[in-house]
């Protein structure tokens, strides 16, 4: 049975890739997408979203306007590493469908409400959206069947401080009010992530199939490339998001173990560092599954084949012969 | 004109005093209660409200539940304050009303939104439903005409821990996104509130009108001066929430100063603490008005007379000859 | 019976007239400096002791230079509030005498074990020394009298960030080592220095006497008034080190509360915020006396009849007659 | 030529391994050890210095008791680890020799100020007493030759907290001072001594040696592979302190990173967390090099060796054909 998604995302470069994943993968269908603050505005976000879809020819999944500012800390959007726009070097069109007018949260409590047990929630952004629904209806908590996070950073160094994770540093008391929620997690923290690196060759493997697709994927993952060089030195880009993503139909990609794991939350310069307490020393219940290592070259793979495989399509759908 | 009041309150001996203050102020109109959590559950709260509100024949303001959690920290009730039920020793019937459907914030939201620069908002429970709101809408910042809160000590020691004020503690982070949010905030602290105490012969002074109301703030603030007591040796009860309310049409009881005020969120003793920065040291502009000092024998002197009023105008109404 | 006194100091203007007042004063006999950093490094402080002792003809007094570092947060001096020199626009000679070689702390260690019971130690700058000492010799908590400090804001705003007092925020770790030493501790906060304002007036009276005790204390409190002007909008200059002494022979200048203090150090916008349990909701015992409330012009009035005295005998002893 | 060393230790199981291990290693020469508290008491473990130096038959090494208390923290010591007495099962005869009465900072401070440039100091417990002699002499930053320290947790889950290892754990705030003092600091973290667990088989194998060091040895470390498998779920125990003491003559046993490494103070659930900028996020300049990988088995081995060498010569030291 199809796997039914709410996607809440800050698109973002790796983002992006990671609704693309989405649509390529008939395991699962993703069925709305809110839009939180984090790699660009909440506004610029939903202009990503609605381009992205449209890119794909799925312009038909709603796109909702989150929360733009972080619960409690300052705003911090990523301009350096996703560039002005969140999307790299690529330029999309304007997209022609406007998002709906309902704001991120509420669509998440309502279709979560609607069909208890139903929604898979991957939630690849700063977890405002997640945390102001949890709030407002706690009831999500029983309705969600199982929520994916990319967030964290466990054994692994920060990306954003030497302790945090961008998601988790960007919003940490979002993180820390659904870490500790009681909703089914699985956390993409990372320590697996940052094992996941696309390459210019894959890139170039891609870009054998012309298409708006690949050329978008190649403009977008160009600049990503040059951040991770220039601050990271890292050669290609880490794709966090798409294994988040991945997980929701391809688990075994990951394994995991079951630990509590939680936030700081001082301020000081652990502010956003989240642990796992793997020796059970606070006696406190495991919160969240966590991926701890991971078939990288596996799951990059398994992305470049639905890459593919979606760029095809859609050449066949846009050529003439294909209406 | 009247103000326009909408209340946010976690009732509770004073805030229960506070709303009857409110109906028996012609310069005011009440015009509807959001209920929070923090003397008692927002589920008590809102059958106190309701309750209160029929003891005074008020049954058609209307009341909404809010948020029944703290954003972040863990949930912290006051039953040794405000006894079991959050109204002391007083026994009100059950309501014959429901609350609203709606949610709180989302009524606030709703209110703020319908009639710019209209409502005056009035703070006296913890801030969570107030700074949910605020994120889920920043509008409501632009549309509010004023906000009173009843909050935070400045100089004064915390009623809570010893530096921390009860409404702020409970939910400090709702309190920062509140006080930062650019509302023009007026804020009773506990520098003023703690001058304002009920005596036993305030209370005596009541009970000479035969009333419901009367009989109710006598049992009620029978505990709260045993509180007040036993546990900071103070002789009468501190009625907080009054004050702020009464300030709202009768701001000369209080004299106030521009300055900028913050909360502590780095989660160590001083947790919840509000302070201002008299000498400008931050270089931050004053985001808030703040009570200093008080005249206090006034502010009880108006409470009394208006409750005597209060008493007297129910009795009329709810006798044979009064209908 | 002679009270034996013990120095630890940062000179600094207020507590070079400290140290005026001690030698004017018949009730106590100062029979050693250790100096720290603070108002000034620690090797111009100890300069700057020397000078003043020579100043007053008591350079049989020993300094002792001590700390020239916080234990763990950075340094911070104060030229802002005492001048380049530590001592405003005063110019004293280069001392004729060296310091000791001992440490400061190594001093304070063999004087208090050498006599138990005997020294009174006065502590008018930042607590390094003093904690260093605590930590290398635990017994002298045992073996010293009684421990003047002053330090610290209590219900009052800070001097140094909007909560911290400056010899607390310099360092607030050995605040906290010597509050929670066990100690007997009086603590003078500015909840009553800062009622102790020397005005221009006072200085002119002064000023009768043609002395160079007296144009000293001109030329050092006219920096210190125009700081106190532009930064605090206080006419005149506040003389907190002056009263801690003066509490060491004349108590009944201040009325005081044995309560329990501690040092927030978690390192937020209340590092170094000093703060008193005064309702008991930690449940843990006084750990001091804190002046509270103080006659604020008899203790002026003491020290400027002090300065006279002493500026009129040192007249003497230095005039051609006096040898 | 043979390196002077110093040592700074809580013994404690590994740290009486480290001892033996020092002196069975010809290419150094441990001159002195001053005690701290730390996995017991500072007057414990001045006793356990001397009984372990006297069984290996180096009792003209001096023992110098040091600071029984951390700078700030409360005392936390760990008999669960280490048992009551420090040494698990093991039983010493109670040692014939005094320690040296002066304390054990004054003892490092007079050491490496008598002969700059030569002594290493090897730090293996809380940093306490290196802390306080920083502070009462900082020349002897410049002094040292080298600083050798077993302590932190870099990537790897902390022992004593989810994120802090336990000699930093125990006194943050003194390892803050040193890790910033500028000293030449190579650190041994749990990311490399987790790897180096001396397994049933390595005890049975220097147990064919029947001498009283192989038996302490035994006694010892059975109690410490208890404590490992009830609370870590480790087989074998991890022997932290002596991999520290053979990087002094044989550093090519770990690869190290020159990096950057604080310790969070801000006392909450990161507190004595230590974290490396490995992306130069801070642009602070490396203070220390870490061992960020090793060779586990060739350092086991290597002790091993070392033990039986060390067993084998006291044995013929102590028989009668020995003399």
């Amino acid at each position: 049975m199809l796997k039914r998604i709410l996607l809440d995302t800050d698109p973002g470069i790796d983002d992006s890739l990671a609704i693309l994943l989405a649509l390529a993968s008939h395991e699962i269908s993703l069925e709305g997408i809110s839009v939180v603050h984090g790699n660009c505005s909440a506004a610029q976000g939903t202009v990503n979203a609605l381009s992205v879809l449209e890119l794909a020819g799925a312009s038909h999944i709603p796109v909702y306007k989150g929360c733009d500012l972080p619960l409690v800390q300052p705003s911090l959007l990523a301009p350096e590493t996703h560039g002005d726009t969140g999307l790299g070097y690529a330029k999309l069109p304007a997209p022609l469908s406007p998002p709906k007018v309902q704001k991120g949260s509420d669509f998440l409590i309502e279709q979560l409400m609607s069909a208890p047990g139903e929604f898979t929630l991957v939630c690849i952004g700063p977890l405002t959206n997640v945390a102001l629904a949890i709030r407002q209806e706690p009831r999500i908590v029983e309705a969600v069947r199982e929520v994916f996070i990319m967030g964290g950073a466990i054994r692994h160094e920060g990306n954003t401080t030497p302790l945090a994770e961008f998601n988790t540093f960007v919003d940490p008391h979002a993180a820390h009010i659904v870490y500790h929620s009681g909703m089914p997690i699985t956390l993409t923290p990372l320590d697996v992530t940052y094992d996941c690196v696309l390459l210019k060759e894959d890139v170039e493997r891609l870009l054998k199939i012309d298409s708006p697709i690949t050329t978008f994927i190649a403009d977008a993952t160009r600049f990503y490339m040059e951040f991770h060089d220039e601050y990271q030195s890292i050669e290609g880009c880490v794709i966090n998001d798409p294994l988040t993503m991945a997980l929701t139909f391809a688990p075994d990609l990951c394994s995991y173990q079951e630990v509590y794991v939680d936030v700081d939350l001082s301020g000081g310069v652990s502010m956003g560092n989240t642990f796992a307490d793997f020796y059970r020393m606070t006696k406190k219940p495991a919160n969240m599954k966590v991926a701890l290592s991971v078939k990288a070259r596996d799951f990059i793979e398994l992305f470049l084949q639905r890459m593919e495989k979606l760029a095809r399509e859609s050449n066949v759908l846009s050529s003439p012969q294909g209406t």
